[in-house]
């Protein structure tokens, strides 16, 4: 039977970006993880890592390989990272190059369009989309946003309507 | 392949109270889906009916009939049912009995300890596990709560930690 | 010169009801107070006291009495007093009887129609309108509600329309 | 008698800045004034114009004389202006010396250091204290803002700390 422990890795992105009053501009701080977690209620034991706090339109390669490491390497089977938009797939690809064949790892990818700590955000709706999929799902590398789940290989990002969609 | 078509019913419960400033009671008026699945920027092509609004626990055993007629006779097969905690398991029960066997509707049950529109809800991020669930789950009737998923028949509110939990 | 400390009396209402996840009610815990001053970036010298948390329609004889005495033996002249909506000014004019002519005392009553804790709530901007009306009217007892100030003895609460209007 | 008709001058500025979804940007879209006072369950007869819709780091000489003029020709005595933080300061200090000698308005100005859309905003308590102040202030120019009532020529903003203090 599956067991109950979740690694969650957190990356930045406008998921867990914050406004800061000082500078007026979005920024990293904390995570917003912890809070969004405990307001779910959720009773899964979840290991939270946050390897990479950055927006994903300036994450290196090197960051890219740190990220797949974190995944190949967790002792949790379920994984879910936490990543910005714009280059979620170009990660998820290293990721799947990075599991060999018959990892046992289910990965899965969410992000989101407007920030946890804004209203509107549809962060907390695809945090339960993925966290779901992590536990259901056999082992490969997802990508759940705009309400679906796609595999790493058959998924774009629609940016003229912030939406995912399949290849095909 | 799957559809991407999916039905959702709501059938009132804490998720949808909306507080009303009159009376200074929590209520049911309009469902707050339609506001949450835009702002989940979902794209799926759901379907919303909502054939009772009611408190879990005043729902009349009709109710929990009328419920289960919706689920069994849906042309999606992908169904979500939005519904109050307190007697969720009860007509999951009989929606499972519903169905007969080789049936094959995935029917995902969830709700929320706090209403959407109140801060700290656990709305969206339920909502997003359910929708996830029916898509990936094989045909059958679960609970997506505290962050899991449950077979209705192994799953039990707990209502002092106020979280579901399995039986055993 | 006026002196920057203000008073502030919670006595529960509307404007301090938080949801209880567990039991599905609206209660009093702590006070939202604290935490929207911080928001309100507020750098006045405030002192929180908080003599009475209840439902203004269950509010006794003797604990409106308690509040006036509160208001009449503050050190500070600027006071705000937060209470529910419904009672509200039968408060304010037993603390209008308890403060003697040429008491220097200026104290406005507030509250809101919808909870700080839920979004729409009129709290913040009912309480950014008290604080400041306390700073610069002359002293006596004062209503600061749906956006405009009242004298005490000048305001009714229309229950219909859930608004405060004047007598006249 | 004090009628109860007010100009709101919008201007843009933190106040109103909105996530943009699609560009990752703070941007100005409709005013959030009208929801605003909408959850005020605000009585007063307000006008709300917004002859400029910007930053206020990029606020032109032109658009503080437009401002002013805007104020000094409003038929309406009580007008608030929301503003960006920044400058807000230059603009108040334009329009009291575009308002004559024995001018009648009372103009107030504030703005926010998070944005009304954002959830731990001064906005809302920010809105609710300059409308009081310009019913219960005699003419002149004020600025409200950190919970208190500064003149025009007696304000300064502490960029490191995020609020407003006297000058001495």
């Amino acid at each position: 039977m599956k067991d109950s422990r979740m690694r969650i890795i957190t990356t930045g992105g406008t998921f867990d970006k914050q406004y800061d009053a000082i500078t007026g501009e979005l920024t990293f701080r904390s995570s917003q993880l912890p809070r969004l977690l405990l307001e779910a209620r959720c009773t899964l034991e979840t290991h939270l890592v946050g390897p990479v706090a950055v927006d994903s339109l300036v994450m290196t390669e090197e960051q890219r390989n740190e990220i797949a490491r974190e995944c190949s390497q967790s002792p949790e089977n379920m994984v879910v990272v936490i990543h910005g938009t714009d280059t979620m797939i170009a990660t998820a690809t290293i990721v799947a190059r990075t599991l060999g064949p018959g990892d046992q790892h289910v990965v899965v990818f969410t992000g989101a369009m407007i920030p946890y700590s804004l209203e509107g955000s549809d962060a907390a709706f695809n945090l339960g989309s993925a966290m779901t999929a992590a536990q259901v799902l056999t082992p490969g590398v997802y990508i759940c946003m705009s309400g679906r789940v796609f595999t790493w290989d058959d998924c774009v990002k629609n940016k003229t309507k912030g939406i995912f969609e399949t290849l095909t």
